[in-house]
């Protein structure tokens, strides 16, 4: 197959629609035929999103005005619960539409897990069972078959690349994860809230939903899976005064006669052939000016001081490989292109 | 031609050059094979820039070191001054290269304004009388055509590109004109000054040389050409703490009975079928949130309540269509490529 | 009289009433017994604002369950167009109380502009009669003795503070007057609309309202006043990505053999003892980091490269002289205090 | 004794020495006799820092022009290594005068810890005897009485505050505290390294020093000394896109079968008639904002999922309750003032 796949948007007016559109439009087998966003239907995008008005693009519509004959694969950048019956619908009436799920809806396989965390019962059990989790490097093989992806959300894309060939291998005590993550204003959305204006956020670093953040169980979810135990995790993530990027410090204690050099050679074996995944040399930092705007994971090891514990940082851009860039990378996946089509942009650095 | 044009960046270790890393990584066309940083040779580019760590890039060499013989075109990112004898040492060893020159050193083409503006005399004065303007929407040909190439600065462009049709068509009173310019802070480059610090920048607004600015004669130059009149203009820059953008806000005096609607029909027209200079419909602001990364640039156009006076705003990214951006779109021209080749990036937003 | 002078604040909620409420802290005489916010009545002032959070301070209730009778004094930071009424209200029943108005209600004098520009007829035409413009240095007099003091916004004070002494002073050319100005985040208030979230506003420059700002006739009634001629300014305000502080450049014409230094004569003349208002000597550039948070407004003067024109610089934190301090400086004269009483402290910086 | 106190300020050109002349022009019984900056001795302040330059301050010397018969007490913001010296220099020959030290040259009491980590001989060991830690709340009898005065560094300040009460208690198990550390740009200095400039630090996040920063020794040594066990703690700091501000998160791990809430009890308990420590009310989180430009502490507690372990999170700006404010605070007890005196300031926000 040679031709254009048209895809579809679900949520443009979000910053994950919009980023998903930046790469959809320089991605060579893309074409966008459909844009949704309810509240702006009927608007073109340059009003929703100005630095999108220089190119042509479909006019905003809802989802129910959307034409899903002309619609090979859905991106779906809509907010949490409301996906689900929008993903019924869509896969029942378009069965070889490919579901490209960037919302939480799907990532959770445990029904009771996602009604103790989203407060209601999950409403297509039958699609979270069919549904794959869209960490790429690490279900590579499903994806490639699946209709359904659900992409993991920022913060456990960050932290599980870091951390689950460290507990697939042995090489931590999964029961003593300390997780302190931090992460650029856009990892909220577009929502008009108070803590989110640049007087309120800008110039200030304030920690947030600690101790029950959503994307808990999701890591404690493949950290338990990926080692074999149940395990929960501390997570704490803050909020920190820049538009995009997210880090990651990770406190482990090491297993048996681990060393932080075995942690980092464990991860560069895991990544060794990976386009979008890297391990820095000892001594270098990951920061997040790295990866701003890019697809890429950067991750590091430091020993710490205390014996037998060490320190794992991984940075991601939350837009791109924490969502709209991973999901690209989903696509490509699934219609059988190149991993890397569309996202071999480096960084916009400074 | 298909093969690749194999590109040097002199200055690699610099904002401009880096940035023009950047893009080269992104063109279909172009192989880097020399990047040169005097004080940093024999460093990988990773170490002067961790964000392009991930692809590979030939080390940094001192001028001397680079093999000219496995050069096509040449960027030079130089500072100025630096950049006339090693444009005509490379040219007369290499005369089959092209010169793209992002340094001030060839933009003025009058040598008494050269030595007034920047305290010595040029250096070159035959290669300056052969070196093309690079400002691409209005040299288009002359660039196809040229060895050497000076671009423009990156505030003479974003406010060329808007005033020069206005000039040019005699709608504006030349002789009355005021630039109020503000630019991110990438716009003094990499250099280690105590002003540039994110302490002294950030949370600030700082007017800086103001009327000083090496940026007016270019601006002067211009404007003269392009109506007949020998021009003075104002022109006063503020450092803005975003660390890319730049936003020219230019004040003018209408001739006869031109209205603001004119003068957005002018620029309209003489921007229709261009890729990447944007004319705003009435009511819409530029901003440079719009043109982040990427190589547009946008112009709106506002009546004054004083009559017969207007505003005219522009909007580019300093490093992109100021600077690298628009050096890759005069080497496409130069190689006889599609001139948007390796700059169909839209802004990275937010 | 040597106790303390009580205090209520309405719109405690709002930047302008907390940074009241912390110059009130910080105040000798002050004590604050009122505080109101409706939408928040019955909240403690920590859960609006938690850096207030460490002092005792009175719970927030809505206007009509305040008790004015343990008032002193009024500083009113409600949204313009809800202030007429209150303030005729609070006057009637209370006429003792003294009104400092940081809203927009009593600036315009001329009740046909506030229609024009407002929308609606004024509501207290006698009492917009009685109100003194509250720009301390300028109306210093007539401050002393008022019952009502409608206190300037903050662009028309950055502006006016430089540009009075000179248009009052035949200087200037006031038909030929452009004010290109430039405001931190804050200058929009604690609203929650799209463009003041940090992930828009940050990182990015933005003209904003050009051609119709509210605070264009404020500045043309001051500077009319001062010339004695009618005039129409150029006012363009763009938003910068920070919190605080506000610069005005404005562009002036001069008269006859008028020279730039003639202007900083003018200024530090008008100046000279004044603790509030600084003029740069020849050389020195104001910015907003000198004055953040400070009571201070610094002003330049370069001239231009054209013949007969300068620039003037001014700069103030809009949260403080351009609101909340010269409401305290004003009620420091209203009350007979030593006018620097509570605004002695310096800028913060970095 | 009712008149001022005179004090000198060595280090005057630094962010720490410029907070410390803010503090004081606020300090009803300081007065500035001195200030020295040896590689800006001759300047005015106002040309070195602007923000200051609006009120008279003395000119600034070389040390050794230092008038030390006009000084009762000095604030020394040296760069560690070269303080030691000029202490006992001055102290010797000035026995009267009090010496508050914001360097990092007396903190550590173990001379080999200090070797180890600094690289060269203590070379006043003497004085290092005698110093006094200067962590207000901990050691208030002792700086009463102190004459040297050992200033803690800001992380230090920072997590100390909340972690001593527990160590103290038996609370936490000390053997397992992982303190990740956040901190704004200005705790770097004003010196002109390329990670500091705006284009660098600005949107983005960056660990440093991970694993070997000079704040962890300084931890241990006061957790060792409340616990009465030898203590090496996980330290790790990170590098805010922010001027100032400080948040330390601390993991901890509870003893038998003490809770969280019994940790906030503990704090609370500890901190009850404190004028600058606050503990915050289950379900509130510290942020920086609260804090900005104040000598305020805040400390929130969160209980962890995992069981038997908490966070605990505390906030300072670190150029004041992390340095300048709390050497103000120091010096109000070393002359037995009201603790708080010249220190009321609350947060400056937004």
């Amino acid at each position: 197959m040679s031709g254009k796949i048209r895809i579809g948007v679900l949520g443009a007016s979000g910053y994950t629609g919009a980023d998903l559109v930046r790469l959809a439009l320089n991605h060579p087998r893309m074409e966008i035929t459909a844009l949704t966003a309810n509240t702006h239907a009927g608007k073109a995008m340059a009003e929703v999103f100005p630095h999108l008005g220089f190119v042509e693009l479909p006019r905003l519509t809802t989802i129910e005005e959307a034409d899903w004959d002309r619609v090979d694969a859905v991106f779906c950048g809509l907010p949490h619960g409301t996906t689900q019956e929008i993903t019924r619908k869509v896969l029942a009436e378009h069965p070889r539409v490919k579901f490209i799920d960037m919302s939480a809806d799907f990532r959770l396989r445990d029904p009771e897990t996602y009604k103790t965390w989203y407060g209601h019962e999950h409403m297509a059990l039958d699609l979270q069972a069919e549904a794959v989790y869209g960490l790429t490097e690490h279900y590579r093989t499903a994806i490639r078959d699946a209709r359904l992806v659900a992409c993991p959300g920022c913060y456990p894309t960050a932290t599980l690349m870091s951390l689950l060939p460290l507990a697939a291998g042995g090489l931590i005590d999964v029961s003593d994860i300390v997780i302190d993550a931090k992460s650029g204003v856009s990892g909220a959305g577009r929502s008009l809230k108070q803590n989110l204006l640049f007087t309120e956020a800008g110039e200030g670093l304030s920690p947030y939903s600690v101790g029950k953040h959503r994307h808990a169980p999701e890591i404690e979810q493949e950290i338990s899976k990926a080692s074999g135990e149940q395990v929960i995790v501390n997570f704490t993530p803050h909020l920190i005064p820049m538009s995009r990027g997210e880090l990651c410090t990770s406190y482990v204690r090491l297993t048996g006669s681990t060393t932080a050099d075995d942690l980092r050679a464990a991860l560069g074996e895991a990544y060794r052939d990976e386009a979008f995944v890297h391990v820095a040399p000892p001594g270098v930092l990951p920061q997040t000016q790295n990866v701003r705007g890019s697809n890429h994971c950067q991750i590091g090891v430091v020993a710490d001081r205390i014996p037998g514990r060490a320190i794992v940082i991984s940075v991601i851009d939350n837009l791109v490989k924490g969502s709209a860039g991973q999901a690209v990378q989903n696509f490509n996946l699934m219609f059988d292109l190149e991993e890397t089509t569309g996202l071999t942009q480096q960084a916009l650095f400074p």
